[in-house]
């Protein structure tokens, strides 16, 4: 086996195989290909609609797992699954502790080494990178990456603490601010610094609305003018209704493989081009500034850079606005528009379907599809996943999409991870 | 670069390398090297003492991090960290969403990826595995993997909350049966099926007392008689209050390097040669047997099987001791004794350091050491950093030790995660 101490790869392999330790070279190289060695597929992806569950936890993850198997061209079998990962929040608050062992049991992957992964919003945007990290790492060949959150059925102080406790505890919300009072900050500081306005918020609203009307699975499925979501009733100024996600509940699946296997599934696979993650300080008080993201800088920064990149090459985005705001900062922070012009380019519609430079939030996003916390990353990766494949609803689908972007944000930007996803591998 | 399609493997680097497309022979190497070219050291490990902490969750992680960043050799910044892995069930349940960032923005890892693992009592061995493979994936060098939990801030209520939620909630908890019950039943009916009895349990008690006592970083640092351990009140029959480990407050970390930098901070890392996981259905009811954990043998035969070794190699194990009669399952499981055994290899003291076969948690395990749930899977690899590294209380070393294995279970088994360690690489 090669092994490479100090430095240096020495060894037995590397003899048999002819390589002669002119090392220097060698060696670079040697750390370069630990770097690309294997190519992951996304092979299958499914989810439950979002909205008011009646089902519990374990019959909406077996929803979703169901229809992500199904989706797969080839038979595809759950015991098949060497790892998996599933993001939560908190589940629901019942069933607690081990969740993600019940949730596997009960949808055949029996034995499967399998963790709950945690990041607030962005928790299964996390499963899907370590998802992604644990077959690059040659340790498993399939793995599931999903996520999963059924909050109607807390009380409404539940869901209260729950979505409060993914800013800071300490500092935020023991004052009493709460979510959408953060985005306000947000949002009133935008407007402070940039040409900007609520009515470009309100194009955010008016476009994901219409993205998300025809989308199947989404939690509010409607047509919203632009009058009736600038008069939308003050839920924290200047943020109204027509600003604000959804509470929903809902599950998400992906299967991902290694290139090696990726042929006995399927011949019409979506590639994971590449990954990035960052984290930033939690309290907003404690960032330089709080109308950009960090954390998604960081994130996108190297997930571009990795898949060789730029924004302008992204089709089509499934892009974290948990609040219009956030869709509005997202564009900046992600490279669609330059720093302070997201309001304009909400303003010009470059964000719409076919119409737009960029595709922001083909399924509706957050705002319209709906925000079942734990499940929404692995969510945005199943309609990157059937908006590349050319399988979504005809009048949904992106024209000539060949590259697509999912950037999912835990809290108030504390996480977040940046996923690219191509019809083609990288280069 | 090196792509690999259809389980061929092309490409300009092989060729560029000199390597020929003698194809199958060749792929099949490559195959083989995916899985090999990363090896993985510890280069340093802290945590902070067990018990019931003044500290916060904030000052217990920043204890346990700036602990293991000591440890280090060579000076460590902790900026040098890129993914970090932090394990709780609840962190304390007051910042709940994001605090794993919230943990590395205040131990110097700003900016870092980083995400809560949760698996209930196996939450930070999980935190180990995938901090494993992103240093295998070849998307990081250096990796933090911790975890963490504040028992003692919870009302006695949400303690059995916490606690209770770990096991099967449906059918279990609201039946009313409790952790110790759990654990109870399985004692039973061992007793039932094979030549044990309360007694050996009783052993196991005095033999991890006995360890913990001379552990400065002990919960419960007390020696106990076999009249003592044998006599304490009743818990859930016939498991006593000896039987059962405290409920504790605390914090560790380990910090991981891929093999071509682990020179640059230490002369003396500790491999990790290998890492196995598995899962099993969450209620004792779905279980052919409750007399053994599938999840455990499962991790642990993969586990044996990457590093190229059986139990009988093994020089040390910390073993997840939650009541003694899991310590008992676990020699079983482990391999260390044959099914059934369990109870003649604990009469016969074998798990005693420096006396038996192999020494089973020379830091007192759960027992003494304590179980502050999140934290008890990355404390039991600072354990055995710390004894194959010689670096323990003089007293409490294990001689000669060159082998040590973790075993880290979620509920009652429903998750498990086993790592072996050695001073060696894998051959």
């Amino acid at each position: 086996m090669i092994v490479a101490g100090d430095g240096a790869f020495l060894d037995s392999t590397g003899a048999s195989l002819g390589l002669r330790a002119e090392s220097n070279r060698l060696n670079q190289m040697l750390v370069h290909l630990r770097r690309v060695m294997v190519d992951v597929a996304v092979i299958g992806a499914g989810q439950t609609k979002y909205g008011n569950h009646q089902l519990g936890l374990k019959g909406m993850w077996a929803e979703a797992a169901e229809n992500a198997f199904a989706s797969v061209d080839q038979n595809f079998d759950p015991r098949q699954v060497d790892e998996a990962f599933i993001g939560s929040v908190a589940f629901g608050g019942g069933q607690l502790g081990n969740t993600a062992a019940l949730l596997t049991e009960h949808s055949g992957m029996e034995g499967v080494a399998v963790r709950r992964v945690e990041n607030a919003c962005a928790s299964s945007g996390f499963a899907l990178r370590d998802a992604w990290m644990a077959i690059k790492s040659g340790q498993a060949d399939i793995v599931v990456a999903g996520g999963i959150e059924k909050m109607n059925d807390l009380s409404p102080e539940r869901k209260r603490f729950w979505l409060g406790v993914s800013g800071d505890t300490e500092w935020e919300r023991l004052a009493g601010l709460t979510f959408p009072g953060t985005y306000a900050l947000m949002a009133r500081r935008h407007f402070h610094e940039h040409q900007s306005s609520h009515d470009d918020l309100v194009h955010i609203s008016v476009k994901n609305h219409k993205h998300g009307f025809e989308n199947q699975q989404a939690h509010l499925r409607k047509q919203v003018s632009f009058e009736k979501a600038a008069g939308g009733f003050m839920v924290a100024d200047p943020l109204t209704l027509y600003d604000c996600c959804p509470t929903s509940d809902g599950a998400s699946c992906v299967i991902l493989a290694a290139d090696h296997v990726v042929r006995q599934f399927t011949d019409d696979p979506v590639w994971v081009r590449s990954s990035g993650a960052g984290s930033d300080r939690l309290a907003l008080h404690d960032r330089p500034s709080i109308t950009q993201l960090v954390a998604t800088q960081k994130a996108s920064k190297s997930a571009y850079s990795a898949a060789g990149i730029t924004a302008r090459d992204v089709d089509l985005a499934e892009v974290h606005d948990c609040f219009t705001i956030a869709e509005m900062i997202a564009t900046e922070d992600l490279g669609f528009a330059d720093s302070g012009q997201g309001g304009i380019f909400a303003r010009n519609g470059e964000g719409i379907r076919n119409e737009g430079s960029v595709c922001l939030n083909p399924s509706g996003g957050l705002k319209s599809k709906g925000h079942p916390l734990g499940a929404t990353g692995t969510g945005q990766a199943v309609e990157v996943f059937k908006q590349l494949r050319g399988s979504v609803e005809s009048e949904r689908q992106v024209r000539d999409a060949e590259i697509g972007l999912t950037h999912n944000v835990g809290g108030s930007g504390a996480t977040c991870a940046v996923h690219i996803f191509g019809r083609d591998r990288n280069e």
